[in-house]
C-alpha cells in the first residue's frame, strides 16, 4: 500500500506532491463512505485521539471529530479554556502528560506559529496541525485543493485567486503550498496593508484589484475578514473593504465565464463575499464542509499507517 | 408501523393528540429498556445527531445526550461558548455546515422563539427545539404529561395546575397545549405581572391564588422562580413570591385529597418550593427527570423513521 | 473473587491496606491492558459514569475519561462553568437528578471538603471522589504509592518524603494516609508556614530542611507550588521558594544514593523543581501518568463488582 512520506501533518511545506494525490485518492474513497446510509467504517478501532485546541474552533474541532468517529477511534477533547496551561505548565508537559496516557494521536491547533512542529521534534504520537498562528493549516488547503479539483479537474494550468486578508491568513499561505505542488499558477488579491511584504518571494502573481483576479481566474477562494483584527491600525474598515472587495453576483455574472467561488468559512454575509454571491450554483462552499470530514479521514488513516515508534 | 405526522419536534403545537400517544407508547417501552441492566439499543447505530446549544443548559442537554448514546447514535456537541456565532456567522450557515458534515438530526436550543421553525424551512435534518427562548419546549411538556399519566391515568378530564411565572415559561405554553390537546383541563396560577395579556385566548382557567389553584387541581406543575430575572421591575422579590405563591407541606396536607406534586427543575428550595413538599411522597420530580430520557428517546427514534430527504 | 471493602472511593482513609493491596493487582493487569495494540476491555460496557467537576481539571479529567472509555462504559461530562448549579440549584438536587437518568457510578471533583462523603449518605450509585477541596485525592495517591512500589518494591520500610505546600494540599494528606497503611515511612517538608499546626498528629516526620528530606528518604514526591495561592500573606513568594526549597540535578547528585523523583503535576519548571531533575532518569513523573490510567480503571472496575442497591 502507498504510504505518505511523513509522520506528521505539520503543514503543506513539508508533503511531496505524491503525498497529496495520495491524500485525494484516499478522501475519495471515505466520501463515499460518509454518503453511505452507515457512515463508519473500523479502520482506527484501536487508535486514541487527543483534539488539543489551545484556540477556540468550531468547525475544524466538529470536522476533526466527526472524522475520528466515523474511523471508530476513540475520541478525548482537551481545550485550553479549562487546561493546565494557565497553571504555567509548558506546552510540551502538557502534551507529553496526554501522551503518557497512551494516546496514539494528537490534533492540535495553537495560536504559536511552529508550535506542532517543535512538538514533532520531542513526541512519538503522530501530529496533525490544526491551524499554528497564522503559518498554516493544512487540511484546509487539502479540502480546498481536493474541492477545486472536483469541480474543475486536476489543478496542473488552472488558474487559482487567494482575495482577502493575505498577511494574517493560515488559509493563504497553506493554500499557496498546495495549489503550487499540484501545478496550478496562484493570484493572491487584497488592499496593499494585507499582502506580506516578501509576497513576491512565493512565486505568486499579485493584484490590488479584485476585479482583475477574478477576470483572470478559473477558481476564486474568498478569504474571511476577521472581525476580530478590525481593531489595526492599517486594517480597512468593514464599509470600506466591501466597497472595494467585496464580491457579488453581478460582478461574477459580467465576467465573459464561470469561475468557480470557495469560502473557507464562516462567511461575512454582505463583507467579503454577498449572499447572492455565496448561495449561487457557482458557489461550492458547502462541498468544503462535506470535503472537509473526508480530507480529514483520509490523512488520520495515513498518518495512523506509519510507525509511531519510528521518529519522522 | 405508526408513525409521526411531522418530521421535527418545533413545538406541541404542531402534533396531534395521536401523535402525543404515539410518543407515549414508545416512551413506555424504552423505559423498559433503560431500566435493564443493559440500557442501550441498536436502533440508531447509523444516526449522527448535533446538540446544538446556543444558551447554556445542563440537565436538558445531559438528559438529551444519554437518550442518544442509549439509541447508539453518534453523538456531537456544539455549544455557543466557544462558536463561529460570535464570529458574525448567521445562524442558517452554522446550521448548513453542521449538517453539510453528514449530520442526521439536530437537537438545539435558542434564545430566540422561532428558531428551530425558522431552520425547519431550509434545512433538510429532522430538528428538535430543545427550547426557543420563552417560547416552546417541547420535550419537556412530554415528559411532564408522560409523568403526569403514568401517576393519575390517562389525562382526560384531569385537573393540571400551571403556578409561577407563567409569562416567562417556554414549559408552560408547552404543557398547555400537551394538556389541552391530552383533554385535561389547565388552570394557570401566579402573579398578575407574570401572567402573560392574553392568557384568557389560551383557553385556561386563571387563578391569583395558590391555595384556590391547589384546592382545584389532581396535579400541580410548579414552575422555577428564575434568579435572573430579579432585575426586571415588574417582578416580585424571592421573598414575597415565597411568601404568596411559595408551596409547603402543611398546605399540602391541608387539602382534602392528595394532589400530585411536579417541577422541571432545578429546584429554588425554599423559594417556589419548600423542601418537605419537594421531597414529600406527592413529588414526582425525579421520575420526571428518569422519563425525560425514555420521552426524549421516543421522540429521536419516531422522527428518525421519516425520510430525510422528504421536506415536511 | 476478591472485593473492595467499600462501596464508594471517598479517601484513603476509608480503604484497608487489602483495598489498596487489590486495587494495585487489578492495576497491573489494566497496565497491561493499555499497553496492548487494543487498549480496550468490555468490562464495563453496561455502566454509565457521569464526570462531575465542579472545579476545572485537565489530567485528572481526561486520566478518568480514558480509563472510562477502555473499559468500554458509556461516559457523560459535566462541568461546573455550564451548570445549574449557578442557577442555586444544592449540590444533592444536581446529583440526584443525573442519578435519575440512570447513571451508575460519579466521579467528582468539588472544593468543599467532604462533598464526596456528604453525597454517599444519600445515593445509591458508587462515587469516585477525584478531588475534594484540601481534602482528599484519592486515585492521585494510589496512582503514587502504586508507581513507587513499581519502582522500589513493596513500601513497607521505605522511605518517602513529601516536599512542599503541605498545608493546602490533597495530594499530600492522601499520600501520607495510603504510605503509612502500606507500612511505608513518611517525612514532609516544607515551610514552615505551608505545613499543618497539627501535622504531628499524622504521625509523621517533619523537616523545615529539604536537604536532611532528600538525604533521609528512599523517594521524593515533589508538591507542585499553587500559584493561584501567592496572594495569601504568609506564602512565600515563588523566588524565595525555589532558592530554599527547589530542588535541582546537583541536588541530587550530591547525594550518596540515587533516589526517585515524583511529582504529581502540573510541573512549574524552576520552581518546585528544575528541568534536569524533572527530566533526569531519576524522575517517574511520566509513568505517574501513564499509571494513573490504569489505577482507575482498577477502581473503577472494582467498585463497579458492588451493589449499587447495597449501601455501604
Amino acid at each position: 500500500m502507498a504510504k505518505l512520506s511523513v509522520k506528521h501533518l505539520l503543514g503543506i511545506k513539508e508533503l511531496t506532491p505524491e503525498d497529496i494525490q495520495l491524500i485525494f485518492k484516499t478522501a475519495e474513497q471515505f466520501k463515499e463512505v460518509i454518503n453511505r446510509p452507515i457512515k463508519k467504517v473500523p479502520s482506527l478501532r484501536d487508535i486514541t485521539i487527543a483534539n488539543i485546541f489551545f484556540e477556540n474552533s468550531t468547525r475544524t474541532r466538529l470536522s476533526f471529530e466527526l472524522a475520528e468517529k466515523r474511523l471508530s477511534a476513540d475520541v478525548v477533547n482537551f481545550s485550553s479554556s479549562n487546561s493546565s496551561v494557565k497553571k504555567g505548565e509548558t506546552l510540551l508537559d502538557t502534551v507529553n502528560n496526554i501522551l503518557s496516557m497512551k494516546v496514539d494521536m494528537v490534533v492540535m491547533r495553537h495560536s504559536s506559529p511552529g508550535a506542532p512542529h517543535f512538538l514533532s521534534r520531542h513526541i512519538d504520537a503522530n501530529i496533525v496541525n490544526a491551524g499554528d498562528g497564522t503559518h498554516e493549516h493544512p487540511t484546509q488547503a487539502l479540502l480546498d485543493t481536493f474541492s477545486m479539483r472536483e469541480k474543475v479537474g486536476e489543478l496542473k494550468g488552472k488558474k487559482i485567486a487567494i482575495i482577502g486578508d493575505i498577511l494574517h491568513s493560515r488559509v493563504a499561505l497553506s493554500n499557496i503550498y498546495a495549489l503550487q505542488k499540484l501545478g496550478a499558477e496562484v493570484m493572491v488579491c487584497g488592499p496593499k496593508t494585507l499582502l506580506p511584504k516578501h509576497i513576491h518571494e512565493l512565486g505568486v502573481h499579485v493584484s490590488l484589484d479584485v476585479k482583475e483576479a477574478l477576470a483572470w481566474c478559473d477558481v476564486a477562494n474568498i478569504l474571511r475578514i476577521q472581525l476580530e483584527r478590525q481593531q489595526l491600525k492599517y486594517f480597512p474598515s468593514l464599509r470600506e473593504y466591501s466597497l472595494y472587495y467585496g464580491i457579488d453576483k453581478k460582478m461574477l455574472d459580467s465576467l465573459n465565464k464561470e469561475i468557480v467561488v470557495m469560502h473557507p468559512g464562516p462567511i461575512n454575509r454582505g463583507v467579503e463575499i454577498s449572499s447572492d454571491a455565496a448561495d449561487s450554483k457557482q458557489s461550492i462552499i458547502l462541498n468544503q464542509v462535506e470535503n472537509g470530514v473526508a480530507v480529514r479521514m483520509a490523512v488520520l488513516y495515513l498518518l495512523a499507517q506509519s510507525k509511531p515508534s519510528q521518529k519522522a
